[in-house]
């Protein structure tokens, strides 16, 4: 059952925990498996996928099999209903949407003496995107990640994904794929997946940045080749923080927790709530939707380790523990959300308002669901265009202006013990050229 | 002396050799002993922060001793020179700017059915900024990492800066930090100075980013750190890539070459010219210049190991040659600088033209100095303002526009095998209450 906490120290001890729950030293363990397969991959490239491969996933491929095919592509179309087709078509709309909103665009600005400064912004020249797979079935990262690279102008995007039973890949995941526009999938997961995108074999192209969540393995994977590459964030379990006030459903927000919990058994669900009544009836609801749960035993470990209702006395308070926590998800099931948004700081995403569960944002209404997670929305933002794309600073001085700034420059290099500096800038200011 | 390439094939097996010359394999040795620096930090706080500071910077130090005090900032004014101040404030000023150009703004926008979307965006609370020290002197580095910092208008920024001899910090960058606004100063450094921003002290509060240079210590810490705290990237050596033709002056490109060989016996230096008596030029010119420097040693040795001229048959040959090392900071020294910007499409920063040097930029121009190395620029951009900010997404949806995505949710989320999702919205779209 849900445990109701009424003490703010206790309450800010149980929000520590679950947050920290998965910075375990644990995890120091699983560095020396992962570093091994990134090696192996660097080394013997397409044999040691197919190696980890029929290790970890139990999947017997030949180099052939590494990339799916064309014609698995298109039947792909074939297994999926039309109304689910129609579901992901009108997910890439809003996503494509979103995304196109204040895309980065290059500027220059004109100065005295005609100074011009700048910023001009690329797309990178290839994203590898890692979706989930085996017996699960992820249509919605692929178009949360996909999408966003697309509208980025990134010319290659491969995708990689681990093969399920029979070597195959989901329909719903390869229709997705191809709905937002993705044509290259590979058929390799785990953190051999990441270090083929990292350092190239010779079937998978080494790409600019890897995108897209995964299990722990993935996510240390992701670590150790940051900085050979870029990555989007360390995903870790998904979690949401509710703060509800009297006027909020006890059964939404219920149905709301138990769609977080049923992610992981690690997903954490928590309410923070002004009406001591309400938390009551919300422990209630749980265990009643609980009861004939497609995924009970999953779920019900989530909502026993990393579940948990505050009763505080203001909203004020519930965005204070809030901002403690930096929720991955945010939904503020108040009567006036836009009053208290001012005083939230930390928060991946934030839902407002009773008709907005977190599977509107999950699924289709625009705004990326790849979100910081832990706590990390303290420094960290969703997913976005941005991600696959970077700047140049430009600069161009003319002759006069560089003129007026060099004896600042000298000085400074000066101070830096830095002589050439000094002269790339006296020389030029004194028109010398070699004899 | 420094050597000349014109064969492609040579040209891009050398450009490969530099770009990689720091994702050394015994890099990995190191991360032993910084793991346990972080560990001991973790667990031991300032009493292994003193440790650390004796062991490694040779400073017997108090824990009183850690925070600079408010008479050594004040005394730091009287150290510099007037002409220091004055070179100081001008590039404050230009850096800060450059920086409140398309600083990024929080917005909404307004959908059918009164569905809101858009993000806002929050400074993080925390920043921490690493500067480099000992016997080096670098204010340019705390105004690069502290004007963003403050533009993103980051309620909390400390700094930290390993002691030199008797515990000193260097005036210039005592009197930098508070030109740029900077009141809070640590004398740590090395891995354990990133363990006290990552964790806390009683002494140096926790923060959520952290930025700035540092040597293999420092950047493989804040790897380890990455993901309990945020940073801006993983700085290696500095280089400098140089594309010139015809109209190019040797002896500014000499010094340019020698301006970023001076910093580190690891910096690269590469021109890239379509003119082969210019490339010769500048190999005499080069040899010259480094006769009677002051760091003749160190920028001799950077000089040979990753020093390198190469001949090519056009421009569209260099810009190819440049996009595939990614230079952190690439100079353009053609008569055309503007055109050729089109064909390249990986570079920290661009400067533009025969009376640009890089030193313009590394000081004063306004744009950030911290870029990114060793081909990062591939997929990463400059420090920012970003990079102490983050944005939520903000999602509202009435109950008529929840109601007309009711259907398309819950198929896919049947198809995700995820029915509290499901169950989420349909309790919404049927108005169900607990009984």
């Amino acid at each position: 059952m849900l445990r109701i906490i009424t003490e703010q120290t206790e309450a800010l001890t149980e929000l520590r925990r679950i947050c920290d729950r998965t910075h375990d030293d644990q995890i120091f363990n699983k560095e020396a498996t992962v570093r091994e397969v990134l090696q192996a991959v660097k080394r013997q490239g397409d044999k040691a996928l197919l190696h980890y491969t029929a290790e970890f996933d139990g999947q017997n491929l030949n180099i052939e099999d590494l990339r799916v095919s064309g014609s698995e592509m298109d039947a792909a179309y074939q297994q999926v209903s039309k109304e689910l087709l129609n579901a992901i078509q009108l997910a890439c709309k809003n996503i494509e949407a979103f995304h196109r909103q204040r895309v980065p665009k290059s500027w220059v600005q004109f100065g005295e003496d005609d100074v011009v400064l700048g910023k001009r912004y690329t797309p990178v020249d290839r994203a590898g995107l890692y979706v989930p797979g085996g017996r699960a079935s992820y249509p919605s990262t692929v178009m949360m990640n996909a999408v966003p690279a697309k509208v980025a102008g990134v010319p290659k995007i491969v995708m990689v994904t681990p093969p399920g039973p029979n070597k195959t890949v989901n329909a719903a995941v390869l229709v997705a794929a191809q709905e937002a526009g993705i044509e290259e999938i590979y058929r390799v997961g785990g953190a051999q997946a990441i270090a083929a995108l990292a350092y190239g074999t010779d079937t998978i192209p080494k790409v600019d940045v890897i995108t897209g969540p995964g299990n722990i393995y993935v996510t240390l994977a992701k670590k150790l080749v940051y900085g050979t590459v870029g990555i989007d964030s360390l995903a870790g379990p998904s979690e949401v923080l509710i703060i509800a006030d009297q006027t909020a459903n006890p059964t939404y927000i219920a149905a709301d927790m138990l769609a977080q919990a049923e992610h992981d058994p690690m997903a954490a669900a928590i309410l923070v709530t002004t009406d001591s009544v309400l938390a009551k009836k919300v422990q209630n609801e749980v265990d009643q939707q609980l009861r004939n749960h497609q995924r009970r035993l999953l779920t019900e470990k989530a909502i026993a380790h990393y579940g948990l209702i505050v009763v505080v006395d203001s909203l004020e308070e519930a965005a204070e523990l809030s901002n403690h926590f930096a929720p991955e998800h945010l939904e503020l099931e108040i009567a006036e959300p836009w009053e208290l948004l001012n005083q939230i700081r930390h928060a991946g995403a934030i839902f407002l308002g009773n008709s907005t569960p977190e599977a509107v944002g999950d699924y289709l209404a625009g705004p990326n669901h790849t979100l910081p997670t832990s706590g990390a929305a303290r420094y960290a933002s969703a997913l976005g265009v941005e991600t696959f794309m970077k700047h140049s600073s430009l600069i161009q001085y003319s002759p006069k202006a560089l003129q007026k700034v060099a004896n600042a420059i000298q000085v400074l290099a000066e101070a830096e013990g830095l002589p050439s500096h000094a002269d790339s800038v006296r020389l030029r200011s004194q028109g010398k050229s070699e004899p």
